[in-house]
Order: structure tokens, then C-alpha cells, then sequence
């Protein structure tokens, strides 16, 4: 990889993962509509004289295609992440995920770029139906989607393993994570009890019954796991130039736990409501726990647990209220 | 079921449809954008009282959801099926299959309409991974698309999923069918090789070795299991309210048993030239073969054999030239 091109590279993942790309001597070109993107993660990498930035919509096919040119590697990851009010927009997962995929995929084909790295998710299993209580493994039985998101995000995978399996691709990295903690997080559950706690320290509303059950993985583990499986290469003479990976930690926590973590690191105590029911929002999944047996003989293991990832996000929130004036809307 | 609203009503499978609910006392609103389907398969059809077409097209949103209005179930048939070509022109799976189903439901959800039925295929098995030679079920580990028709029928009952279990549709019903033959037929192995015959009794040029081997459905068979399984109502009380079945015989045969009905029935034997290879195009499968416990324990079967199937549809290409020059392009 010389050069490598970033979706979403303003987002949280993608700038960290600029910035690690950077360090390595790989130049990178970020391509993201500042949407949800945040210009002030990229500040450093904007200092660096091979990094470039270009401001644009995976819906617009030919400035994508433009932008693309000279890259040896995509990096897909931008996305609407919005899972929870998919319903507010439907349109907007096909839009920014689906056919975004696509037109990453055809500006490939143009540039004659055959490596791609793609973030889906695990709420791709659905509801696990199978194996409940067990870990996910990629293999999992055909699920049915439980969420636009979801849906999206196969949509996504399914277009990438057709371009490969179509010899369009030489390497494809399906990389399907549970959700991602800590420097630069701005979404999620800990950003929203954060907030809630910030402004009022004695309650917290909390969407479910606190029993679901939800594996995390901290930011840079993640970049990690994707830069050793793109590194090694496994797609290149494989049977399937697709390779799925499940990424995540080997233990999940409910998110009563979660609130425990956070409310003892903050010294509150605070009463919790909840709203009930053992799902956060329609089609949320109450148990998210991957398998991550085939990525872990790579080499690759995390180094943070849940319990360490969920403190560094909080110590983040805290030194950076900022991001909750730019994300209030 | 009393008005049902047919997208791809034009076509082999869509017009056969058309004409066995008017049959059974149902009002049909026909939908079509005529860009394969054919008039003359509606011409029985157009003198019913309570038939109507309407010419659009999917992603002509608007219009979609007005023709929709007043319809109670819908049968989602219409498609780009030409999944050999996908690669001459990769953004119509994605339009007229993915952007299409999206529109589709989208025009329910404004109708407040709650029924669906889906044509989906085999191919999104696929390679069916842990189960070679062995009938693949609804349940088979999640696959990786290899073909972009694949993948666009798996976005497409991902939507249908999400809708359902999002609370949007209460009955989804997705059937994944085996190749479908019969009256009609316009699309296919044996339109192929019947035309090369046609023109060439002594020689047939046949894609890939003659290995493949894949299972057939007759369309009238087809329509049966449609019909019987959305009349039995499974998915309105299931824990999923979406439903998915196989659709197929419990049979398959391979290229070269194709060709011998075929010549058989011509009084042919033509000498055989195979292009090569275990796969008659890029993304092809080379077996086919679907597991139908499920929709059999419903109570419905296939009433034809693939061969008596293949005989009807060599006998109706014999009685219906005109389907070579309309579709000739």
C-alpha cells in the first residue's frame, strides 16, 4: 500500500486511521461531506505534506472517480451510522451506504483499483438465530435483517464480494464490527449517558431494560486488526478474493455493567429510568458478540478491554465538549 | 387477499400470475415498465373487468405509490433477471433491483399496505459453502454474492426484512426460486439453445463444459406455491414476520441431460462445442440445487417433473416464434 484513499476520513474511525496511515509512510488522500465528519480530527494530518483532503459526496460518482486517481487501496468507511433513527430517513442507508458502495466500487473499476477494505457491522447477523448466547462467527446462518442499517451494510458487502468474485477486485476485506470506543467517539451510547450525566447528574434515561448485551472494541485495536489483515494478504490467492472478518473483543458487557463503568469513573450515583422492553429502539439487536476466532489466528488480539475502552471514551467526552455543540441538532 | 398489485406484470412469471388470480375472483393492478415484459402475455388479461396495467417504472417513485393506491397485497416480480450480462451494465442490478424493491416498499408504507411477496433466487446462496452436493437450505451459512444479480436480489430481501421486522409489513413472504420454465419463457438455456437449433439443427454451442448442473421449476408450479403459501398466512403471527422459501423440485439435472431432452424432442443430435470451464459465465453457479422442506411441509408440491417442464417450454418456443424477434436485440 502506497497510497491509500479514506471514505469518511474526517469521521472518527477514518481520521484515526489517517493518522496511523500517515505514520506509517503511506500518503492518503481523505475524501468526506463533512456531514458528520469533523475538520478538527484532521488537523494534524492536514500538517502533513502527503496527506490531501477533498470534500465530497459518495453520491457524486464522478468527483469520487476524479478523486480516487493515483490511490493503491481504499478504505471504505463512510456511512450513515444513524442506525437508531433509521425510520426518521429510509432513504438515507440506501443512499449513503448502498449506492455509496456501489460508486466506490465503480470508481475502483475506473481507476483500476483492486484492493478495498470495507467497515460493515455485525448487525448484519440479524438476530443470530442459530447460536443465541454464543458468540457470532462469519459463518452464521443466512440471518434476516432486523434494521435498515443492517440491510444496508449487506447490501454493501454484497456488492464488494460481487466485484471480487467478478474479477473486478483482487483483495476485498470485509471487516464487520461490533461498536467502536474511544478517542474521537461521537455517537453512541456512552456520548448520549455522558451528555444526560453532564447536564443532569442525579438521573439517566436509559432506552431498554439495561439487559442488552453488547460487545465493544477500542478504536485503535481496530485499526490495528484492519492494517495486519490488509497487510497480510490473505484475499490475494484465496479460493474467494472476499475475506470476512469478524472484529471485536472476546467479551461483551450488558449495559448495566456499561453504566456502572461510567457512573463510577464520573463518583455519580444516579437513579436510572429506563424506557423498557429488552431492545434500545426498533430493530435493535439485544445481544451483539462476534466470534472473532478467525481474525485472532491472524495474529491480531486487542489490547484494551471493554472496561479500558469505555474509560478512555468517557476521559475523552470530558476533555472535548466540544463535540456535543457540534453534534447537537 | 382482494386487490393485488403486481410489479413486472408483463412478464413470464408476472403475467402467468396476473391471469391465475384474476381466475380465482382477485382485482389485479398490473404494473410494468414494458422494458421486457409483453403486451400479447397480457392480452386475456386486458379484457377483464377488473384488470387494469399501468406502464411505469420503479424507480419513478411517485407515480409507483399512486398506482399502488388501493391494493391490499403486492407481488414484487419485477427485476433485471439477465444476470449473464451484469458487467455490460453493472448500475441496472443495482437500479432496477436494489432502488427498486427500496421504491417498492417505500410505496406501501405511503399506501399503509402490509402484504408483500418477493421473487427472489437462488443465486444469493452464492456458492453455497458448507453444503456441495448437498440440497442448500433457507438456513445455509451466510454466503458470499458472487454474481451483482445475487447481490441485488440479497439487498432487496434485506429491505423486505427490515420493513418487517421494523414494523412496517406484516406479512413478508420471499421466495428464492430455482430457474422457472414453462409457457411464457422467454429468457434462458433453453431459449438459447432452441434458437441455435432453430437456425443451426447440426451444431450447438453450449457456455461452460456441461457440468453445471441446476434445478428447474415449472411456472405453473411456481404460481402454486405463491399462492398456497401467502394464503396459509405463516409469517402474520411468527416470531419473524418474514417468511423465506426455497422454491424448486426436489430434482436437478445437469447441462448435458438439458441438451438430451431438448435434442430429443427436436429429433436432433447436434454436435455438442462447449466454450469450457465449470461455469457457463463470470458469477455463474455451477449447481444449483435448493433444499424444499419448508415450503413442502406447508402442504404444497411440484405437480412436473424438469422434464416434462423442459418438453412445455421447448413445445410453447415451438408455437411462439415471435418471442424471438421481440426479444432480439
Amino acid at each position: 500500500m502506497q497510497h491509500a484513499f479514506i471514505t469518511g476520513a474526517a469521521g472518527f474511525i477514518g481520521s484515526t486511521l489517517v493518522d496511523r496511515l500517515l505514520a506509517h509512510g503511506v500518503s492518503v488522500t481523505g475524501w468526506d461531506n463533512l456531514s458528520t465528519g469533523q475538520l478538527r480530527f484532521l488537523e494534524g494530518a492536514l500538517r502533513h505534506p502527503t496527506f490531501r483532503l477533498i470534500e465530497g459526496d459518495n453520491l457524486d460518482e464522478r468527483a469520487l472517480s476524479a478523486a480516487m486517481r493515483g490511490s493503491d487501496f481504499v478504505f471504505h468507511l463512510a456511512a450513515n451510522a444513524d442506525i437508531k433513527d433509521g425510520w426518521s430517513h429510509p432513504r438515507r442507508d440506501l443512499e449513503q451506504n448502498t449506492i455509496a458502495t456501489f460508486n466506490v466500487l465503480e470508481a475502483m473499476r475506473a481507476n483500476g483499483i483492486k484492493r478495498i477494505a470495507f467497515s460493515s457491522t455485525g448487525s448484519v447477523y440479524g438476530e443470530a438465530m442459530v447460536t443465541p448466547d454464543k458468540p457470532t462467527p462469519e459463518t452464521d446462518p443466512f440471518p434476516i435483517q432486523t434494521s435498515l442499517y443492517g440491510a444496508s451494510k449487506t447490501a454493501g458487502e454484497g456488492l464488494i464480494a460481487a466485484y471480487a468474485e467478478g474479477g473486478q477486485i483482487d483483495e476485498a476485506y470485509i471487516f464487520r464490527f461490533v461498536s467502536i470506543l474511544g478517542e474521537r467517539y461521537t455517537h453512541g451510547h456512552v456520548f448520549d449517558f455522558y451528555q444526560q450525566l453532564r447536564d443532569h447528574p442525579q438521573l439517566l434515561h436509559v432506552l431498554g431494560d439495561g439487559t442488552q448485551r453488547k460487545s465493544y472494541l477500542y478504536v485503535q485495536d481496530c485499526i490495528d486488526a484492519m492494517l495486519h489483515v490488509t497487510h497480510t494478504r490473505t484475499a490475494r490467492d484465496a479460493a474467494h478474493h472476499t475475506q470476512i472478518y469478524n472484529l471485536g473483543t472476546a467479551e461483551y458487557v450488558d449495559v448495566r455493567q456499561s453504566i456502572a463503568v461510567i457512573c463510577q469513573e464520573l463518583g455519580l450515583q444516579p437513579e436510572l429510568k429506563f424506557t423498557g422492553g429488552n431492545r434500545g429502539w426498533i430493530g435493535d439487536n439485544p445481544f451483539i458478540f462476534l466470534d472473532t476466532k478467525k481474525v485472532r489466528a491472524t495474529g491480531w488480539k486487542p489490547a484494551l478491554t471493554i472496561r479500558e475502552a469505555l474509560i478512555r471514551t468517557l476521559q475523552w467526552l470530558q476533555s472535548n465538549p466540544w463535540v456535543y455543540d457540534v453534534r447537537s441538532s
